[in-house]
């Protein structure tokens, strides 16, 4: 059995927990090899303290899930079936009737809830499993930081295909299709977001999409982009100049990426993710930018860009060594460009290492 | 504002609910015409029976949704701050203190309900708004099918340039990159799903993925793609003859034919979902091949793939115009081959209209 579900029981039994419910497709996979995102269809992975585990699935899924090395039961239903009947049989034919529950309270919807409730009157769900998860994945281990390297690696290949592919009134989006066609012609299957191209103006929208609008000379284009590789993600942007920006443009991206390499230079075990995020802060705000740095400087990363540490105000929690998150500030002035530096890092005995190599420094593409 | 916004508020008054709770973003995009994922932000309309609604988003988002079209207001939020409270601040300036909810059960998370709970400690939560969701989206307008047809006629041209991409040695995955390069090309940015390329024996793993293995003459393709337009999905499989596959593969192909027209005929008002998943399951099982057919006929479907109605077992709604599922009946012999062979339809008055034209008598391709 993975060492991750021994951790697990262990949790469960210093807390006087009877089962977890592991809800999450991302957080299965992480204790059993398998993924599968089931859609409306109802998947999990149930754990006691001291019995042994096994996964529930849609019976579309049950082979799969035995050949990806899972070596417990997997039990199916068909679609016509009462899912939480059923699972609740093969429960207490394993456990009896668990009444302290551990649920995956940020992944689980009120209605399996009710659910689960409903085969299970007696129940209890006072811990939230997906904090334990957050904790758990918070320090990531050798091998998993070599997955993040590797899916780091897919990226750098990503931007020395982006920039190849600006061409004056080209649109956003073809410069999207160029990218993920190289991707998938190298195996990379899937991006870990929808990859983001923009120019000028749009790039002013963080979060926005690429449009169908063609490029022009003499703006920043902005890419934010990254893979998967072995459920481990890359995460990571770069803003170049197309031609020759106007002043104000080449002004925001200095200050961004002096506010980038300072946090670069700030991030090792000791310092506070609001302490971190403040470096970069500092920077932008007293270059007079401040207001257009409008989210926080990164968030934790590992099999999805939503994991802890969150570098943001207010969360005082320590870097470690092992820990890793993004470090992206972002400058966006409405109507004019946007800029944002990202690298994610691993945190080092004594400082952090990028996953990302792609040069920094600004890149003019004629 | 939106006649569906209306009929929410109308639907509010008539079950004497205080408040809604829209945390769907494919919801929240039917009410205001505004989609954002927020990850794990929170993103929220609250509808009341007579205040005006109200978008709660991530501040990076606010001016995205009211450029959107929203013209209610949009409030935001910052990373560092805490959401629940800011909201229940805007909820309480326009709606005073709900006291009954509905919530959306099938999307919100428990830790989002404990959250709203916090702030409101004398809410109950009767209502589950995602029954009301799939009942107002279950009879799609003549507008939602006219959508709908653009997007089947997006995944008929994938078709064609899927069938145009195989080639002996070419792997599923190249296959799937050819295709959905294509499809960036013209400006579809988002695949309803990931395309899936699977061939001879890898296709009898439904919902499987595309390999790295490279396609082999004398095998079967499946093909199961879709494409999103304004919101609105488009989801069909074909399977081709890659040369000439051995005889159990084209006798199974034959089934699944006869079982999809058999389905497509049947396919109008007054039949159930139950009566009509039987029709082709019966003609699969009377060949011998019922075992083989191993999920439902289909799925409703529309901003998604899960919709009502369910066409399954068990479930005895009767079909009237204006509902939209697919019919795709499947067989899959493990190590030997795989067949599913999918439109998606709506009602008429007297029979279905599929929203995919692509041929699906047996096409050979050498």
């Amino acid at each position: 059995m993975k060492k991750q579900l021994i951790a697990l029981q262990e949790y469960l039994n210093q807390n006087g927990l009877d089962a977890a419910y592991v809800s999450n497709p991302t957080d299965i996979n992480y204790f059993t090899g398998f993924y599968s995102d089931p859609v409306e269809r109802i998947l999990a992975l149930l754990v006691f303290p001291d019995k042994d585990p096994f996964i529930f699935a849609p019976q579309l899924e049950v082979e799969a899930a035995k050949e990806a090395g899972f070596d417990k039961d997997v039990f199916g239903y068909l679609d016509h079936e009462n899912p939480f009947a059923l699972m609740a049989g093969h429960i207490k034919d394993v456990a009896g009737t668990p009444v302290k529950w551990a649920i995956e309270k940020d992944d689980m919807s009120v209605q399996k809830l009710e659910a689960l409730e409903q085969q299970f009157p007696d129940a209890q769900f006072p811990n939230n499993l997906s904090r334990y998860m957050e904790n758990a994945k918070l320090i990531k281990t050798p091998e998993e930081i070599a997955e993040l390297k590797a899916a780091g690696d897919e990226a750098d290949y990503a931007f020395s295909v982006a920039f190849n592919a600006i061409r004056e009134g080209r649109t956003e989006q073809e410069v999207v299709a160029e990218i993920e066609y190289a991707m998938m012609k190298k195996g990379v299957m899937h991006m870990s977001f929808d990859t983001i191209v923009q120019a000028g103006a749009n790039a002013a929208n963080p979060h926005g999409g690429p449009e169908k609008t063609p490029i022009e000379k003499n703006e920043l284009v902005l890419f934010d982009l990254g893979t998967v590789h072995n459920g481990y993600i890359s995460d990571a942007s770069r803003t170049v100049a197309f031609g020759k920006p106007d002043d104000k443009s080449l002004d925001i991206y200095k200050v961004d990426l002096e506010a980038q390499y300072a946090a670069m230079d700030a991030a090792k075990p000791g310092i506070t993710a609001a302490e971190l995020d403040k470096v970069a802060r500092d920077i932008i705000t007293k270059a007079g930018y401040g207001e257009y740095f409008i989210h926080r400087l990164g968030h934790g990363m590992g099999t999805s860009e939503h994991e802890f540490p969150s570098i943001m105000e207010g969360n005082d929690m320590v870097l470690k060594p092992g820990m890793c998150f993004s470090i992206e500030p972002g400058i966006y002035i409405p109507n004019v460009a946007g800029v944002r530096i990202e690298d994610c890092v691993y945190i080092t005995e004594d400082g952090c290492e990028p996953f990302t190599q792609t040069s920094k420094e600004l890149k003019y593409i004629d």
